[in-house]
């Protein structure tokens, strides 16, 4: 398929027959503080916790007859198997997904519990990914990328689509960049919308790469190793054809600390009473960035904070909120 | 007012313009687990973190010029007092709220942020409950109930038309009781419908005077100290009025211990990626207790869980992850 704005939208017009839009929420205590709306998009409460199945979805909508008798693959540790997986059994297809050994239990034991095949193989994303594109030559299953391919980007536009009707006049929308699916998809979305959002991809400091590409207008690749506690969000290498389409769709761009984003983990949970995972929370770390900066730009404005998932591991939630107690003096060292 | 389902309905249609409906999420982790289909009704994810503002804005919306002229009062150190500080914010009249002296810190701060004027009085509930009394009777102001008011009773009944929109064929739902609004606006809320879904009562072990009424088919008061860490359900003694009401539209009631709601607050953290205060996770432990006994009768049911607030103290949120990855083995003591 092709991302023009009429397929778009004929993908979301199908997809809303399989999944119910993600809640957004105004925040009381973030409004008051800042003097402005904001909105959170609650991506954490679809499903399996992410906004990842949209795309899945859209992908297997796509399929013809014969690819769908041989089921699906995708290598993911994360979020993307559970939304693979999710999607898969929900349209009654079979999936397969690579994941590395050194994978958490937890993570490994949901996506079973979806229906999925496991296989384990290698101990690094890279690894399994190239396993599974093997996986998938041999066996003639259809490989679902997690960003690189126009139909699961077409999936993740429908964040777009839903948050045009629920929150018609937004003024900024501040979503993560990991491969780029997400804000590729919201972007586009927003295409032919005449009064257009500020549209702001946010990265963690360690895991930089798309971030400084589109500051400098040139792909930089050939990264360090990737470094965030934001695993959802943590890709080393930026994707040529992923730069192209957030070149024309992002506004701005920010990269924050993982030590603001944890901040922001600690503060959704006080704040907005959800469990938010960093690559969800680093947008409102980035929105306290950007409004130190320059408050009035905010003022009396609709902001949203694409909350793109919530899949964290508890024992990280209980740190983050130990060092937020002790570094707010509510908890002796 | 009164509590018929015409006039019930009229305040319904009424609030729908002052409040969004709260999110109803299917949670996949426990739908899976128990065979059945459960629902969490987000109250958690309302603008000051719990459902009572429905109730106070609907309280509002019955008063004369006069009275608003004059400005509305509660006593709470809780969800009441916020939700009333929201409601007189928004509707543009004047709130005093009276609080005991030792309420926490960012109660009273929240409160004081809500516009509402703020007098501390007494060590208790109801010393600041009579206080609140006086307050009002000398100056003229409208004084909100908890629950035993009417309007209050036909605010907390917009929970339930909104889950009969968005769920209209919902087998169970479990609720909390503390005074008894939200169970008695809620079953109020079913009275007409022909196929009605069974209506379970919950309160902690600790705080059950009204379960234990209902169990006896008699009002039991002059209870002793009410203890539990779910504040927002710790009444000591039932009202006459609303245990007759609940007599009526509750079917069935259960007491959960702390510890087992404890452990659902951590459940909802993992599984549903949200923070609900005891009195909201007390309705997945009193499922879970249900189930043992009879797994059969939920087996293909839809099951709401009414997650009636989320305003728990971080600290308390710290120990229980603690005490649960403890219990799980998850972490060394």
């Amino acid at each position: 398929m092709s991302l023009d704005h009429e397929k778009l939208l004929q993908s979301y017009s199908l997809l809303k027959g399989f999944i119910s839009p993600s809640p957004l929420v105004k925040n009381e205590w973030l409004s008051s503080e800042f003097s402005c709306e904001i909105y959170l998009k609650l991506e954490n409460m679809l499903p399996v916790g992410s906004f990842k199945m949209r795309g899945a979805v859209n992908k297997i909508l796509t399929l013809n007859s014969n690819d769908e008798e041989h089921g699906v693959i995708a290598a993911s540790a994360g979020n993307h198997a559970q939304g693979v997986a999710w999607a898969a059994r929900m349209l009654g297809i079979k999936s397969t997904i690579v994941m590395p050994k050194n994978s958490p239990m937890t993570k490994i034991e949901n996506t079973k519990s979806l229906g999925a095949q496991v296989i384990l193989f290698g101990l690094s994303f890279e690894e399994a990914y190239h396993h599974a594109k093997e996986v998938a030559e041999n066996r003639k299953l259809i490989f679902i990328h997690p960003y690189e391919d126009d139909s699961v980007i077409a999936g993740q536009a429908s964040i777009g689509f839903e948050l045009q009707e629920q929150l018609p006049q937004a003024d900024y929308i501040l979503g993560s960049i990991g491969g780029g699916g997400l804000m590729s998809g919201l972007g586009l979305s927003y295409s032919e919308i005449e009064k257009k959002p500020l549209i702001i991809g946010t990265q963690a400091l360690g895991a930089s790469s798309m971030v400084d590409s589109l500051n400098k207008g040139k792909l930089k690749t050939n990264n360090e190793v990737a470094q965030t506690f934001a695993d959802g969000i943590k890709v080393k290498d930026p994707s040529e054809k992923m730069f192209h389409i957030l070149q024309n769709v992002v506004d701005e761009q920010v990269a924050i600390t993982d030590e603001d984003t944890a901040a922001a983990v600690l503060e959704l949970m006080e704040k907005a009473r959800i469990i938010a995972e960093g690559a969800g929370a680093i947008n409102l770390a980035a929105f306290k960035k950007l409004y130190q900066q320059k408050p009035e730009r905010f003022k009396g404005k609709k902001v949203v904070l694409i909350i793109c998932g919530g899949n964290i591991d508890i024992n990280l939630v209980d740190r983050i909120i130990e060092k937020g107690l002790i570094h707010s003096y509510r908890k002796a060292h």
